[in-house]
């Protein structure tokens, strides 16, 4: 059976800016333990969480004002670029020893993590989130953890239909299945466009923006693989032209913890009543709320999937979106794998043909693995 | 190290006719997601509890008046014949995509349902159980989840000297260990009659039949593989003549979850003081006891079985019929294996010679697997 | 990828004197299930926990007064060397129905078993530990378990370096790190010295004996390859000639469960004010409170070395005793694999090449094996 793979040559968010100071974190990125912390200087910093001596975390160590952190189980001290710089047992320093320092890039908020080849890492690709730090924004944050492989979440966000059916009390309604999306996309990106007109507006924002007539509610998603999607959300009362009306960004940081689990940060944006600590607080509520109700699904579809790993899926139209998501992810992979010198992992998987009357795209899930 | 193989090709019980209505069932049959439900026209239906297009549970969906189940992830809408006939999205009808609708038949009571080759499924070999809607019998029932590999629960039945060692406060005492017991069969039954003959009555025999005689008692059993048997039993004073004593019959339906998980299905009858409320509570409680007894031992055993699957058993005469039990079920898998085109997956084993003073029977335990 | 193998031949501590009685008592040995328990006559006995019929415990079963077990699910009847002696279905006995009995000595307290061969199982080779019978001294003593493979716990002990820094609130300074240690050892021996003079107390000692001042302290390590470890500890006055002084003594029993549990076994001895039991109190809460640090440390470890089986570590000249105890065990492993005719089952270890001016040993840990 082939594994599940993850890419690993590329930005992730790692952590939020405020979750990294001078107590240091451990976290798993893409299957690897790394020690989050803050240099004196202020700069964020990520290292392999294994001591190089016997494996033990340097999590657990003490961070000096030297920025050494020394390990807690026979103190090798390790400094900021990984390098051990001595050990309490003996004079001289080990020689060779060390643990890998990841390209870390901190943004607008956001520590971002290059989990893979440092060589390929170029911070000009670094997700541009302006409007985390925008004056004229506010936004709600946190993470949640979800015990499900981290394709299932893009595709979940790359297909908003789920919200008629998985989300109907709070942004979800009829509209948003109904309506066709329009699918672009070029390099690591896929974009969809969502533009309902004239439409209802769901319970979340009815009662977070008191809109009580008909609206048009547009939402754009941008996935940018391997982890970021934003999505681009516009409501107003129907017939209102740009740029009036209320706008909101949702950003989903979706980071591979193991092979089935994921980080799933998010970020709910908005550009009105922006002082209003209550609307901010109704917001993170319901975010949480909603993302629970995904959270909850994409566990049992993690369990389903782990369970028939070679079940050939139905595709339809609205799904052109998600396919081509995890395509993306599919050829990183591959090329990663290419880049080792590895031969390619899975032969071609048998395919439905292409629905000409039933508008059904070819499914393409890479095979995951059964899990332990 | 072969694996721990299931017999798909056959009728087990997957629900009492009461579990199933208009509200969603999911039970793992088999190692697959059932979904459990009944049509407008009372019929009990039984679909693949994946939905054709992200396998999400249907049970986690909607039933509607039209017996068509609405996925809650996305809506693809499943008829009674797993065929999906809508989608929210489009207008027209995804092509191909259905979930296996499993062959189900409805009788005395029970759902039985064949989770393998569909075309292999006859009604005609569903096992009949009339008593459980006899009018002149009662009966008490349940299902109890068990942590074992379904084999040893048929060889625990198959074998009942162990009534009296892991029974002995209720239905076990020295007479049944001691009785020998006639093995008879053919196709896919195997039968072992034990009639003891002016005994002491059991504890529980005393206390829910007011017996304080000595006994005849007749353990009569039929094993139906592969997964269901039935123990009948007779109790009277001794030498009273048939048709006259109480009568009981118990119903095991063994039903396989997955591999090393199996649903132990109970239905426990008389034809005795039938009105006698007080006296069902009594025997429903005691059988759970009784049961609860044998998963104890059942789910240490699959411990001691999965970490040392090669070691070769010794078995005695009252090991017989088990051993029947067991070979019968080894030679379905096989049988389904080679209907498959399959090789069949393992050597045979190596077996101790038939010891003739010692009164050994060769033993055939499938080679289990190891669990992780 | 290869396993992480465990020493079969050898004396492990099983269980201690008063652990063993007429009390059936499960306790798995190197991933086997053992039966301890004492014959009438008072000797200690060991068996294969799975009856030869079915693999049901016997320590379920019942002990009588005739030192037969009989098993409580079909009534086999074990006696003291393993052997069916009768079942009550049928009065000629099972023919070679018998479990293996493993070799065990008793010895000062502790009762030693061989998991092994039986043939290579030689009582002089016990460890020697009169100590622990001896008037003039007294101990508390105990059993934790360990969820991490034995070998981890091996190295903790042979390199107390870790005490300054896992243990600085009791028995760790920065004198211990900063002495190095004098490494023999021959055979089955590992053996490490190290004299720390004129140093301060650490805390337990300050606490236990009332000392004040400046003391010298020794620790010299007797690493019993594969599960004994005895630490020889002196501390007195700085300048006293022996044998003046504290004397004090602590017996590691480094058991295997599985191959990623062990069992922690712990004696701590001294040889003054030694009807003092408020102080023995003190002394195993003190014990008991640095071997949790130890536990909690160690279980870490092994998630660590499990999830990057392969990294090299870097090493130091501290390192020495505990390379060569991983070595012994790593070629006792392999002796045992040839004495079975199996071909090694590990290549070569890509090592890095000695340090002439890092000082760092080459590591040699032997692959560990992912766990489930």
């Amino acid at each position: 059976m082939s594994a599940n793979p993850i890419v690993m040559d590329g930005w992730y968010i790692g952590a939020w800016t405020d979750e990294v100071g001078r107590t240091l974190l451990q976290r798993w990125i893409c299957g690897r333990p790394v020690c989050f912390y803050r240099l004196s200087d202020g700069t964020a910093n990520a290292v392999e969480d294994r001591c190089p001596h016997r494996r033990y975390p340097l999590s657990l160590g003490r961070l000096g004002d030297d920025d050494v952190i020394t390990c807690n189980y026979h103190g090798y001290r390790i400094d900021g670029q990984g390098t051990c710089v001595g050990v309490a047992e003996q004079p001289d320093v080990p020689r060779n020893a060390r643990v890998h320092r990841f390209p870390v890039v901190e943004r607008h908020g956001v520590v971002w993590i290059w989990p893979g080849d440092p060589d390929r890492a170029d911070p000009a690709d670094v997700p541009d989130l302006p409007w985390l730090a925008d004056e004229g924004w506010t936004h709600v944050k946190g993470m949640v953890p979800l015990k499900a492989r981290q394709v299932l979440l893009v595709e979940n966000l790359l297909d908003l239909t789920h919200e008629t059916f998985l989300h109907p009390t709070s942004i979800g309604n009829a509209a948003v299945a109904a309506t066709p999306i329009e699918v672009v996309g070029e390099g690591n990106r896929v974009s969809f466009i969502r533009h309902m007109i004239g439409i209802e507006a769901p319970p979340f924002y009815r009662s977070s923006m008191g809109v009580t007539t008909d609206i048009d509610r547009w939402q754009d998603g941008d996935f940018f693989a391997p982890g970021t999607f934003v999505l681009n959300i516009r409501i107003a009362p129907t017939g209102t032209e740009e740029p009036e009306g209320f706008h909101m960004k949702v950003f989903y940081g979706m980071t591979p913890a193991t092979a089935t689990e994921t980080h799933d940060f998010f970020a709910l944006g908005r550009d009105y009543r922006i002082e209003d600590r209550e609307l901010s607080e109704f917001q993170l509520a319901q975010q949480l709320a909603v993302m629970q109700e995904d959270i909850d699904a994409l566990e049992v579809q993690e369990v389903m999937v782990a369970t028939d790993p070679g079940m050939v899926e139905s595709s339809i139209r609205s799904d052109v979106a998600g396919i081509r998501g995890r395509r993306l992810l599919d050829k990183m992979v591959k090329a990663e794998a290419a880049a080792r010198g590895e031969a390619p992992a899975r032969p071609a998987r048998p395919q439905r043909p292409a629905a000409a009357a039933g508008g059904q795209a070819p499914a393409a899930r890479p095979e995951p693995a059964r899990q332990a």
